[in-house]
């Protein structure tokens, strides 16, 4: 039974090592699992984490660990989240309690944490590429250890891993990929691929096939036949098993020996399975079935409560905290909350509207949207290039797409941005949710898309104050626009929701002075302050409002513009603001300084310069976050470590005014 | 016979319109055929172009146009090369003579020059996803005409397009899917996908199966058995049949149906194929073989003279003009050729060395490497994800990778240089060819490059200056470098080649300055000129270079700094040229404006200046690519066109020097 109370450890308290596994007979490490799963639950009670996941592969990583020794072989875990069974096992244990936390123990594989983690991810459906290139290396060095990729079946869906198993299909490396087919996981709703993975689930392709030839068999008078004849049927029959009993003859196809499908919540049939290919040389698949959430009865009570990761989708809402004894508070609405309400708003005037999600239908909210319009929903599964190319298709034919996607993943989707909706100047909308720091470890930051995408012909990059500005935008851009709108926002709560509200069509490239410093147009030059403006763009506008008092406090005063588009730029207020030599101007960003907003600002500045040799200029700063990957850490704690805190800003603002 | 004499065209003379071809009979279809391929046999004679996928798809073109209507019938060209014939019989015959020069006939499907090009494509694998997103919208709008993707089997590997399918097989739309499979193709050879296909073409999967079926039914007595076995025998028979016949057996599984394999040089087999399923509404794939350069008879004779374009690679030479006539010139080195020979003479010294290719081996110039060491030579499809993130598991194994990419393709792995290299720092090498403009169009321009990478932590942003300067950059990248390393380079013929010489160890981040202007260190303010900087990136230094004597005949004087690395910067040799007042610097580089070299450049003198605000600092001016797609033209055009020429940028500087 599930308990809350300090569950029995005996078994695992005996495990320092994965060697320790090998000590254990299956009885045993069946018991271990089971004290493994209370102690995952219990952890996670208190720190909040990928739950169901885990507690769906804790036979699995039994298995592997008990079968093979890390670090001299290799396991490649994609996406990486669903490895705290792994870091419990390998000398981690007791740094449970600072999962997911600022400096704490990271909730993706990283092996600068532990040489058992043989790589990092946060992105699904790299392992086998991954373990290709090391099967490589392995072999080039005259090594001698097994590399193993642990995928799901959602993983599978992503091109770059179907990418790699065609190419492991065709060099026939010794790789061992295990799939951990999970069947509350997207790709079970999603994919023709996985369809037909149900399919070997539900039934052996030719498990007719064989039993009719069984029976021919039991009815065949075998002396009536001549012995060719008879051995004519055996061969015949053989054959069928041999050849289509596989239920993994798509794999096989592609070149790659399939086994299974294996109970996965049965150690001894995992480990039969691992021993099976253990010593073979070429490409194996083992086709392994799990149960996400498997042993977590208050999630099967109510999971809608206690879950927190919906199946169908891969990240975590805001608070996954498993907080049972609680009741449940009212949940904050996010600027994702905000922009699905806004989205299905629209949906009633615009019928040709639709919205594409690769896989991040809950985190972005849109299951909402999904289940009142099921006909102009899709979701592509783990698919950001797909979906974004789809997105072109359809605007070409006439529809009006909305591809709400995380800033960490439309990286995938950069050159079909390019290819195939910017080159073109098609109408597809870009929610771009997750802009900015999260609190989900390096891989996962959203820092890059300003960058990217200012770089992009025919792309509007916007960026809202507020949700009230966010459902204008995503108005104005369903409505009206002729090309490509990309508006990105970031993974927080609501800022001036206003649900109620009209929508009003607004001027993408108009930016707004928000609040007016008490030097704003002094022409007095001998004044000891200078005309300070914070350019912010996006949600910085927020943070400015909130430095301006404790500036203010500090005796100096500031003009707030709110920017809403790094790209196009409003040239005529930016001409006013830099033309005014007793401005100094601040920009600030919720991105990485390489080619951001503030570099827009500079290149503006520079351009006008050129053009306008005589005329002086005002001092331009940047706030942006510096050249280094963001480590895991709240979304606050971060934004203070890399100065775009309100305090850090008013700090910067201030010695920029004083210098 | 082939003949350069003009050929007879009395059929495709009649062709006005797609329509006309419904007029003939299939044995004329095929006289026309042949009518087309002398036709664009000439046609490329005179401009060069895609001359082997067009031979290929003569008959599969006609059949299409035959047996559908565009544009009410949607055909989607993937890569969008193999479009020439599709042109032809779509009204733009008479433009051939322009093919692929400036403002010419593109050499690319594109909806700007016809209706009957329903999206651009330059890229490859995208079209399935077109299709999918073409057909939703077909549906919501509740109309009725067919979308169709023709793809080569080599776009088949690319991941996007399995995405594609998958998501087909799902939803299950009218959409027919061609698949163009030429045995000459890359991915003939790579790929386990492939080789499926292969043995598709070999044989029947199920053959013996079926054989030995029919030879069980042959000596059976039918007499001897009770009408109830019989039966049954003829049931697994015919199981047999339908479902192991099937040769399209992995596609079915997907949940796409197949039909084929079909002899594509055979058009009344392609319309009968096409006609079969015209009407169906479920997703459907028709495999048609081809062969690349079809009927194109002094390529059989003399592949290497006339060919051009490898069979295993996409992209053209430099030249792929067809001469017959003159004798072959000697080919003047580029600047893939010598990074290919610096990579050869380099892979002695380096045994751990690895060069990895997605598909373009030819392009690059990497097959000769392949050549000599099949052992670390990669060429993985056209799949870019997969190749970077193999590349990331190869270092953390222990090996020294070198991916060879065109910079239009990097953009399909962005996310996998940051996610699985740039995070862990790892020493991978990237060979970025085609760095700036090219003549291809503007699917093909490397200008994002520079922008995209520079905003990547860890990631080192280089570009040499001539190719000695390459070699040595790869050189030391390969011996040295502890972390990732970019090198980019142009599309062009090799500055300083330097074959001969010894290799060095350069520092990356030091910038050289080749040539001091008169002026320069001159604290006379009152100097009507002032120092002018060209401060320029890459192959940019050759450029500063030439303008030097166009700026010298003008009276302006000028210092040329060559900077080889975007990221890091030479902070010590930029504080001493931004601190300096009577400087005027132009920075230059061959990428788009937007966040390159230039915003560099900006953001570290803003940054500089906020840190030391009392210090004054010299005008900074950006010449880069403006921010819009770069159409289809001879390189030294648009260099022109974009002022990137040297009398160009002499002019800019001059202007600037003046002003």
């Amino acid at each position: 039974m599930y308990t809350l109370a300090k569950p029995p450890t005996s078994f695992l308290d005996a495990i320092l090592s994965p060697a320790e596994l090998k000590k254990l007979s299956e009885d045993q490490l069946q018991s271990l699992a089971e004290e493994i799963r209370q102690e995952v639950i219990n952890n996670l009670s208190k720190t909040g984490g990928h739950l169901a996941s885990n507690l769906g592969i804790v036979e699995i990583t039994l298995g592997l660990h008990r079968t093979f020794q890390t670090p001299q072989d290799t396991i490649l875990w994609d996406v990486g989240h669903q490895c705290y069974v792994h870091k419990m096992l390998t000398g981690r244990r007791d740094l449970f309690k600072s999962l997911r936390q600022y400096k704490g123990l990271s909730g993706f594989i990283n092996p600068l944490e532990s040489e058992h983690d043989a790589f990092v991810a946060g992105h699904s459906s790299t392992s086998i590429s991954l373990a290709v290139g090391m099967a490589i290396a392995r072999d080039h060095l005259n090594q001698n250890h097994k590399v193993i990729a642990v995928i799901g079946d959602g993983g599978l869906t992503g091109g770059m891993a179907l990418e790699a198993i065609n190419h492991l299909g065709h060099i026939q490396r010794n790789v061992l990929i295990i799939l951990n087919d999970n069947e509350m996981s997207i790709s079970a709703n999603v994919g023709g691929f996985s369809q037909y993975m149900k399919r070997i689930k539900e039934t052996f392709f030719y498990q007719d096939i064989k039993e009719k030839l069984d029976q021919i068999e039991g009815r065949l008078d075998r002396a009536q036949l001549t012995p060719a004849v008879w051995e004519m049927i055996m061969s015949v029959k053989k054959q069928a098993k041999e050849r289509f009993d596989t239920p993994g003859i798509v794999f096989e196809k592609l070149g790659v020996n399939y086994s299974g499908p294996i109970d996965g919540h049965n150690v001894s049939a995992v480990i039969e399975a691992l021993n099976k290919v253990k010593d073979l040389t070429t490409p194996q698949i083992i086709h392994i079935i799990t149960q996400k959430g498997k042993g977590y009865e208050p999630a099967e009570k109510d999971s809608i409560k206690f879950h927190g990761v919906p199946a169908f989708s891969l990240e975590p809402p805001l608070s996954e905290k498993v907080e049972p004894s609680q009741p449940a508070k009212t949940k904050v609405k996010t600027y994702s909350d905000i922009f699905t309400q806004a989205l299905i708003e629209i949906a009633d005037q615009e019928p040709n509207m639709v919205a594409i999600t690769p896989a991040t239908a809950e985190g972005s909210g849109l299951v909402k949207f999904g289940t009142l319009f099921p006909e102009r929903f899709f979701d592509v599964a783990i698919c950001e290039q797909h979906a974004v190319t789809m997105a072109g298709g359809m605007a070409k034919a006439g529809l009006k797409p909305v591809v709400s996607i995380y800033s960490t993943f439309l990286q995938r989707a950069i050159d079909q941005v390019i290819h195939d909706v910017a080159i073109l100047n098609l109408p597809v909308v870009f929610g771009i949710d997750r802009g900015g720091l999260v609190e989900d470890g390096e891989t996962h930051q959203g820092v890059f898309d300003i960058a990217f995408m200012r770089s992009i012909p025919n792309l509007k990059v916007l960026a809202p104050r507020n949700t009230r500005e966010l459902r204008n935008m995503l108005y104005t851009a369903v409505k009206q626009a002729t090309g490509p709108v990309a508006i990105r926002f970031p993974r927080d709560k609501a800022v001036e929701p206003d649900e109620a509200g009209e929508f009003e069509i607004i001027d993408f490239c108009k930016w707004d002075v928000i609040s007016t410093g008490s030097n704003r147009c002094s022409d007095n030059k001998s004044d000891a302050h200078s005309n300070m403006v914070m350019l912010a763009y996006g949600a910085m506008v927020e943070t400015a409002k909130q430095a301006l008092p404790l500036l203010q406090a500090a005796g100096v005063d500031a003009t707030i513009v709110s920017a809403r588009s790094a790209k196009p730029l409003d040239s005529e207020l930016l001409k006013s603001l830099v033309e005014n030599t007793s401005n100094k101007i601040v920009t600030l960003e919720e991105g990485c300084m390489a080619g951001g907003f503030g570099a827009a600002i500079l290149e503006w500045a520079a351009q006008h310069k050129a053009r306008n040799p005589r005329i002086k200029q005002a001092d331009i700063a940047i706030v942006a976050i510096e050249d280094k990957f963001v480590e895991h850490g709240a979304r606050s704690i971060l934004l203070d470590d890399y100065g775009l805190s309100a305090a850090k800003v008013a700090k910067f603002v201030q010695d920029f005014a004083r210098a």
